[in-house]
């Protein structure tokens, strides 16, 4: 029934940008033409949709169908396999929406219930299900956090006048429009350069947020200040700092204020040790010299575009490289949303053509 | 009663982009709850939207209420005064929308209406009886048309990449849509550059379309290649040049193929002669030197900027002056409309804040 799992996967998105490198899971179990219980995935290391669905059914689980918006896990993670749980409770069939992409499971959660006499159906709402975690299945291939770049420039692209001047090139909707999507994320990387030029705290201000993203700093030679924002506040929310410094001094006096310390080497390490680190949404944060590379590199997923209806002219754009080759050949994203913030204009890109 | 302002309304704006420096004008005339005649100003010098809705009615007119958007006139221009046929047709009251802020009515025609004791209300839906005439309006203050900048770019605001490719930045379903805007100006003005340059017809192609806007060039030194396709073809559209070449052999073999010349002294004085020639509404479709000169004047009424989802990088801007002052001193235009075409992105601005 194709409502279960429309459910399913509502129940999916009400944990949006709370379950890190997780994805985004739903579950719906129904009995006798009743929905007898229900979860999601709220956070990574807590349990599965399916164990929150079949807790809240207790003993009426037994014969019931369970609709799940991904294949259930077979091997011991944080927790134990829900294939094992699904068994044991009695549960005569699974719908699944997607198989698992994980190579840790991959087919395995379902040929384990079939294996003890679940019936399995795949398939049901599957394209809605693969939607609900881009950032996931992308990352399972690259071992990278899905990358999502921030920028704020004039309608010509320029990130400031010719003077300098370029704090609040966008309006006060279009920062807190900022925040929102800083809620969403694990961590907000930025270059030594922006941290010299603004001293920004790159936390969340918003009242119903608690939960702050880890902040990365990438530093090569290690000039953060100890008296900066980032340095005075690592004990309260973490700041990773990528260097290749190896000055001891400055080193330690970084640790000794709770920044933690990481290997340099090049743009695609960093994004491999963040995801190593359990960070699966990475927000960039960045100054032209930064946000050229990675989209030189190829490394953004998905670009969030605020344009001020304003042409500054000059030579600050946000985008410093020459591309090379035909109009035709260069990389392109994908216009995946566009809206005005207060006056201001917000586009939402992904990877790839269309 | 609204809803025959609203009729009204909808009638005027069925002759969009063909009124040329005319406004925009719907007409209702009712009787005893039943419509008995509906006009709209289909084109300039031809009858106004209340004589078409009064020749629909015939004698049915006598005791009616005509719903009319804009205040009928008072003036002998290319037909009879509009308020003299009213008070003839025996309509005994009429609801206006909006008064006419032509000087030549301006308030003229109402009064006429009152003095032969016809009953008249003003204000009905005026907001949007406005907004029919964003040009009609400003243009009627500066005595320039409206002007409406096109411009196609890569989402960093380049008009080509460095290696100066430039044509069909955009897709194929944004150069349609710049056929859909041709399609409702009186004229396109583009620079010589763009014509020594690229060559265009600056037509419209659309099977539907069969009304093409004037060209005009502006082209100080009277470069205008005869073999050009706008020379070729100045017989069968109308091309109009504006120069500062006195050498009386160019100007006569740009004469002799059907180019109108007129003198270039400044952006401002050539805006008012295309007005002071019947154009209405202008598009410009022109290099980043003519862009940046209009945009540095503050003659751009309209902004219509087609952005591929590309970066180019280099340095081909569109805009190429540097904006003086701060930030919040910058001239800049509001987001009236955001949408994509094909892959890429259309924001239309007008001018000034919110």
């Amino acid at each position: 029934m194709k409502q279960y799992m429309e459910q399913a996967i509502q129940l999916a998105k009400s944990a949006d940008g709370q379950t890190g490198v997780n994805p985004l899971v739903g579950a719906v179990l129904v009995k006798d033409g009743r929905i007898v219980g229900m979860g999601a995935h709220l956070k990574a290391g807590e349990p599965h949709a399916e164990v929150h669905a079949i807790r809240m059914a207790g003993a009426a689980a037994s014969g019931a169908t369970l609709y799940v918006t991904l294949e259930p896990c077979s091997h011991h993670g944080k927790t134990p396999p829900c294939a094992d749980l699904i068994v044991e409770s009695g549960i005569k069939r699974v719908v699944v929406a997607m198989k698992d992409p994980n190579p840790l499971v991959a087919g395995n959660g379902i040929v384990r219930l079939q294996a003890a006499g679940v019936e399995v159906d795949v398939g049901l709402l599957e394209e809605e299900a693969r939607a609900l975690n881009p950032a996931f299945l992308r990352s399972l291939e690259t071992k990278r956090p899905y990358v999502i770049l921030k920028t704020a420039t004039s309608l010509d692209g320029k990130v400031a006048l010719e003077t300098g001047e370029s704090q609040w090139v966008t309006s006060s909707e279009a920062r807190r429009d900022v925040h929102e999507l800083r809620a969403t994320v694990d961590a907000i990387l930025t270059g030594i350069g922006t941290v010299l030029a603004d001293d920004p705290s790159l936390t969340v201000r918003l009242d119903r947020v608690t939960r702050q993203p880890k902040r990365v700093v990438l530093d090569r030679d290690l000039r953060l200040p100890l008296a900066s924002t980032l340095a005075r506040t690592a004990e309260d929310v973490p700041v990773l700092l990528f260097t290749s410094s190896d000055e001891a001094e400055r080193r330690e006096r970084a640790q000794a204020v709770g920044i933690e310390l990481f290997d340099y080497t090049s743009l695609g390490t960093v994004l491999e040790t963040l995801y190593a680190n359990g960070i699966g949404r990475v927000l960039i944060e960045a100054g032209p010299t930064l946000v050229t590379s990675l989209l030189d590199g190829g490394y953004v997923d998905e670009w969030v575009a605020y344009q001020s209806p304003r042409v500054f002219g000059g030579k600050h754009g946000v985008y410093r490289s020459q591309q090379e080759g035909t109009i035709d050949g260069i990389s392109r994203f994908t216009i995946h949303q566009v809206e005005t913030i207060g006056p201001d204009l917000k586009v939402v890109l992904r990877k790839g053509p269309l």
